[in-house]
This record gives C-alpha cells, structure tokens and sequence, in this order.
C-alpha cells in the first residue's frame, strides 16, 4: 500500500493544486529537490570538483540505482542530459546502407521521427511505419509480416505522448530478437510509472528521461545498451571521456556505456536523479503502476459519461496519459479553465505524433495524466470542471 | 576597478579556502547559487513546465547576455549542457571528404582531437598539427604556409588547459577570413576570464561553458556560430526542437542557432548561466582581465624565483592558468598538501594536450588559477606552500 498521505507531505507541490501534469514534468518529491540544492551549496562553498569528490560515492551509486529500475547491469548504463540526447547516441550509433528498412510505429514521437527522416536523407535507409490493430496499438502480426533481411532495426515509442497507448513493448522484443534485429525502445514515458524490464522486455537500447514519471530533475536522461551490443556501438560524437586519447593517432572507446557520455556533467542533477530512482523503487513500481490505473480509468470513466466528452485513447491497457477533446472547447481553453481552477493539466500538438495524428484526424488533445500521489478527489475536480465547460 | 570585498562577501566559499582552481570550476557568486535554487524550489512548487513559463523572460534573456559576452547577436548563440556539446555540434555539422585537411594547434585539448581522429578515421580527412613558434604559441607564419585549397577546417582552442597559453586567435581569425576558412574556436578557458569579441576574432565558430572563468554552473556551455555559416550547417544530430517535423517525410531546420539544441534542457542551470554572465559584464571583462593578469603575474614571478620550482607556462602573453611542477614532488603530492594547507588548486595530466606533452616531455602538471575574486595573500599562500615543499 502507498502511504499518499506521507507522500503528499514529501511533494511541496502538491498542496497547491491538482497536478495532473506528470506526463509533462512530474512533482519533484521533496529529498529530490533537496539533493540537488545540497549538491549546488557544496558546489558553491568547496568547488565543483571538491563538490563531486566529496559525493563521489552517492552520484557513482546512480548507475546501480537505474540499473536496478531496468533490470540492467550498471556498465549498460550511460547517465546523459535528456532523453533525446539518450535516444539520439543510440540511434545515430547504428549504420544504415541503401534500402535498409527502419520500422517504427504510427505514434511515434517527433523528436525520434524528424531523426529517422535525416538518416533516411543520409544514408538511403528508408522509414516503414507498421500499422495498428483494432485497438490502436502497433500490430505485431503485421510487424512479424513486414521482417525481412533489410530491416536493419525496430525503433518504437513504447507509451506515446498522447493517446494513452501502451505498445506492446515485449511482443515487439519477441520478434526483434526471434530476426536479430536491433530494438531501440523509448521508455520516456514509461519509468516511473510502471516496472520497466529490459531483460523480459528484449530490447537492446532503451531510452528515458528523469523529470516526468520518474519525478526527477529537469536535464537528466538515461539510455539502457545491452552489453554484447554496445561493444559494436561507435558513438556519433566523441570526447575523451567516451574514447580516451590513448596515442598521438589513437583513440580507445569505453569498454561500457559511458562512451555514450560526455566527461561534463550537472552533478546536481545526476543527484536528483539518482534520488528520484530510489524513491520509486522504494515505493514500488507495481504498487505505483496499481494506483496510476486506478486513478486514469476513473477519470476516463468520468470522461466516458460526459456528454460533449471524447476520448481520444487507444489500446486494450492504457496508460496514466489520458487524452481527449470537449466538444466546442479547443484545448488550449480547456488547459486554461483548468489552470484558473487550480487544476495543472496539459495540450499534446498533433505534430509531435503527426502520423497517428493525422490517421485519426485529431485536433489538438487535453492530456491529463495523473500519477501515484495524486488523489481521487482530484481527478473528480478536473471532472466536475469538464461537466462545467461542456454544459455552458 | 573592482570592490573585491563586496565580491568575496558574495563568494560563499571564497572564505573557507584559497581558491585556485577556477581553470577547473569557479566557485560561484552567491547569485548565480540563488538564481538555480530559486527555479528549483518554483519547479517543485508549481512543475517543471509552469516553472519555466513563470521565468520565461528571464531565460529568453539569457541569449542576449551570451551574445552580449561575445558581441554576437542572439540568433547566433545556442545554450547547450557542456562546451564540449558546442564543440560537438558544429564541428560534427563540418562535411569532410578524402583528403581534406584540418589544422589545429599543438596544445589542442583532448576532447576535440578525438573528435578531428573519429572525423578523419570516418571520412578520409587529415589532421595536422601547425607548429608553435619560439615563444610556444601557434605560429600564424607558419599556418599562413599551409593553407591550401584542401584546408576545410581550422580548430583551435584559445587558452588551452593547461601551459598558461593564450593562443593568437585573431592573428589565425585574419588567416580564416583571407582563404575562406571556417575557423572554429574552442574558448573554454578563456569566456570570462577576458574579452571576447567574436567579430574582432574573426571565427565563424566558438564554443565555451559556464563553469570555468564564467563562475556559472556546471552543465552548461553554449555555441555561437555566425548566421552567414549557421544557415549552411545541418546539427550531425536533430529533434523537433532543431528540425520540426513539418510534413510526414519532411523537417525543417530552424533558421538561427538554436538547431544545435535538443528541446529538454536544464532551465535552473540556465538561470544560473544567465546571472553568471550578467555578473561578469557588470563587473566588466577589462577590468576582470587586468587583475587576473595581475595576480597570475604575481604567482609566476613568485614561482620563477623559487629554486626547485619549475614554470612550464608557454607564450609571450601568458592566460591566468599558471602551469608549473616542483623537483621532486610529483603534482597529486603538491595538490594534496595545498589542499591540506586550505589551497585548492589541481593537476593536468599529459593525455589531456597530449602533442604539446609529448613535444616538452611533460609529466603531470600542478596548476593553479586564480581569478579576480582571489587576493595577493592567497597567491603568497600558496607561494609559501611551494617553498615549503622545496625546501624539505
């Protein structure tokens, strides 16, 4: 059981209003914020590097914690400022020819697509979407059809920005390693909200981020390399902390993934997340998980019988980001009641998943997404508002 | 001039020790701490994306102070995580084909020679090294020889990190502009600790971070690259924020510099860049440059009269790293007993300029920084240290 009443008084946040924004950039618990202030006062009072010395052990124990969340080896682990920069050095790392294929799915996120069209312009590869079934997630019997010799990697977003979908990350994993096709997985929205296993989910690179469900710092990502894989990984861009300069014409890459490092980093906000990791694994990704179903299917109940109110989610088990449109409300009106009423909520474009976007012809979407310290009477608050603005 | 009392009295950590070590990481003024705690705290408070709505004028206006600091304009200035990110991204946004030649300088930095290795390894370009002259700076005569039709690149860094140096960047800037050479300057150590004026240089390229002579935080760095070269350059790596995603198989890459960005950034380290930098310009570089020189000048003529003390600074025009070994004591000894004695100062290891290492047969070298906050008793502290550890 989750003791949300001892969890709210660690969210200075949380007082203030019904944050449902967690899909956006989650609470920071209070030891969270209070890691990275400690680690910037002894930053200005000894140095930066007197400051990392002296919290050598805490910041270098980062990797074990994430290693932990991922059910990874810690020499997988490479700590980096975001989770694009977490995707980008696993992606770009991979070599494509004329006529490889890049598979990917119909909600893919921007960020992820505009980089598969740049390496497509580069190289010659060419970007297949795999369709959805029925129920709006990627068709994995479809994928298995699509395999061949040219398909040189399976790179899917595994809980999209909207859309409440939840591919079916491990049945993808199931035919990425039955072909021997590289898998990139971008769990971005996924940690923190639900356990997260790369060994059960048989993906080879997985990227995420600190500061949305993990409630970590803002600037902090994290990229998962499977050991056998990395050794074959030359990173896109180098520094001598990634690849030691070891002769005049020499350089000798990091056994680990840390070539996929720069040397610089915020301390700071490695602090942080190191923090935010154990204070989800102490509470418990399945408990967390429970509780973030049980607070999205009661908003998406609510929503379900209000008139004037569409849901815009797909896939038979959806996640904590709930989408949806009032009727004669665009969102960006929707976002602002909300903010006036003390409710934190947000809008999803449909040019940060354009294909599925354009497919179901969506406007801009509300996205709320609640997560474990939230409660139910501040999921009915956001309710009792939409029943209010689409009455009016 | 410059009220060094009320500067140390905004120094936390300027009474606790003799701090040395600012070619490493500054301590920081008590403003750029505040400026990052503030947006912390409002993060945790009201969430990471309202935190930066809420300081959004702030933030923005971190671009002119960048720009102001270099007399760039803001289109020009991109805010990244480190300087070796800047680096990265314009370096690695330089086509090269077989053949194809890259100059550097001799102490060029490790980061960036691994880079021009990887670069050379991947495209068939050559690197070369120009010589120093007498006095150890790179010889511009000498660069001015071998300039051919075939010299894509000239990259240097300004002050390197260690030997004291100040390389000629404008004397190579006129060579850069007279062939038609994009010139990229790596200004790591010297942003703050001088003027830098991107225009009377003449590089087309520079990059730095906030953590050195700035007094900024760590994880934080930015990039200038002029607009007539901007517009020709695609980042070797992009997201939606560099290249929204404008049609199914198309991006678009933003007009200014800030597609050398990723979309996620670390909006309390960037508030405190932003002060940082407002700090430096309200004290003044001029007057910052004079009492570094001042003090640096003070440091070397005190080490220079000492027997057993070995300065091992290069150039005509000597930076405020002051570069040196004591017979007998290998560095970490030296570093160790100042540290014990309330002096930080550090040690730079022969891998990290390692042609110029190579070239003076360099052992591990202790080096000390001071900056402008520093006192002539400190200097005369850490003087004092040295002879004591001769003389023993």
């Amino acid at each position: 059981m989750i003791d949300i009443d001892r969890i709210r008084a660690e969210t200075p946040g949380a007082a203030r209003r019904a944050y449902l924004h967690n899909a956006g950039a989650a609470l920071m618990p209070a030891p969270v914020l209070e890691a990275q202030i400690r680690h910037l006062r002894l930053e200005a009072e000894i140095g930066g590097y007197a400051a990392m010395a002296a919290e050598a052990g805490l910041l270098d124990a980062v990797y074990d914690s994430v290693a932990r969340l991922l059910n990874a080896g810690r020499r997988e682990i490479a700590l980096v400022e975001n989770a694009t920069v977490a995707w980008q050095m696993a992606f770009y790392s991979l070599r494509f020819a004329p006529g490889d294929r890049i598979l990917t799915a119909e909600a893919e996120y921007a960020a992820n697509y505009v980089a598969f069209l740049q390496v497509a312009r580069r190289t010659g590869a060419v970007v297949e979407v795999v369709p959805s079934d029925a129920s709006g997630a990627l068709d994995v019997a479809a994928l298995e059809r699509m395999i061949d010799g040219r398909v040189k990697l399976i790179a899917i977003t595994w809980v999209p920005t909207n859309g409440g979908l939840r591919n079916p990350a491990a049945a993808v994993g199931r035919v990425a390693r039955a072909h021997g096709i590289p898998f990139l997985l971008d769990a971005c929205q996924a940690v923190g909200q639900m356990p997260v296993d790369v060994r059960a989910i048989g993906c080879d690179m997985l990227s995420a981020t600190g500061r949305k469900f993990l409630r970590g710092p803002r600037g902090t990502g994290f990229l998962y390399v499977r050991q056998g894989l990395l050794e074959q990984l030359e990173p896109p861009v180098i520094d001598h902390f990634a690849a030691p300069w070891v002769a005049r014409g020499e350089y000798r890459l990091r056994p680990d993934a840390r070539r996929f490092e720069t040397w610089e980093n915020n301390y700071a906000a490695r602090a942080g997340l190191g923090c935010a990791v154990d204070y989800a694994l102490r509470i418990g990704l399945e408990a967390i998980e429970a509780r973030c179903h049980l607070l999205s299917d009661r908003l998406r109940a609510g929503l379900a019988a209000l008139p004037g109110a569409r849901l815009r989610d797909l896939g038979p088990d959806p996640s904590a980001i709930v989408s949806f449109t009032l009727d004669g409300r665009p969102a960006d009106e929707v976002v602002a009641a909300a903010e006036r009423a003390g409710v934190a909520i947000g809008a999803s474009d449909p040019a940060s998943t354009r294909i599925d976007a354009e497919r179901r012809n969506l406007p801009v979407l509300v996205r709320a997404s609640p997560h474990y310290y939230n409660t139910e009477a501040e999921i009915d608050r956001l309710l009792e508002l939409c029943e209010g603005l689409t009455a009016r």
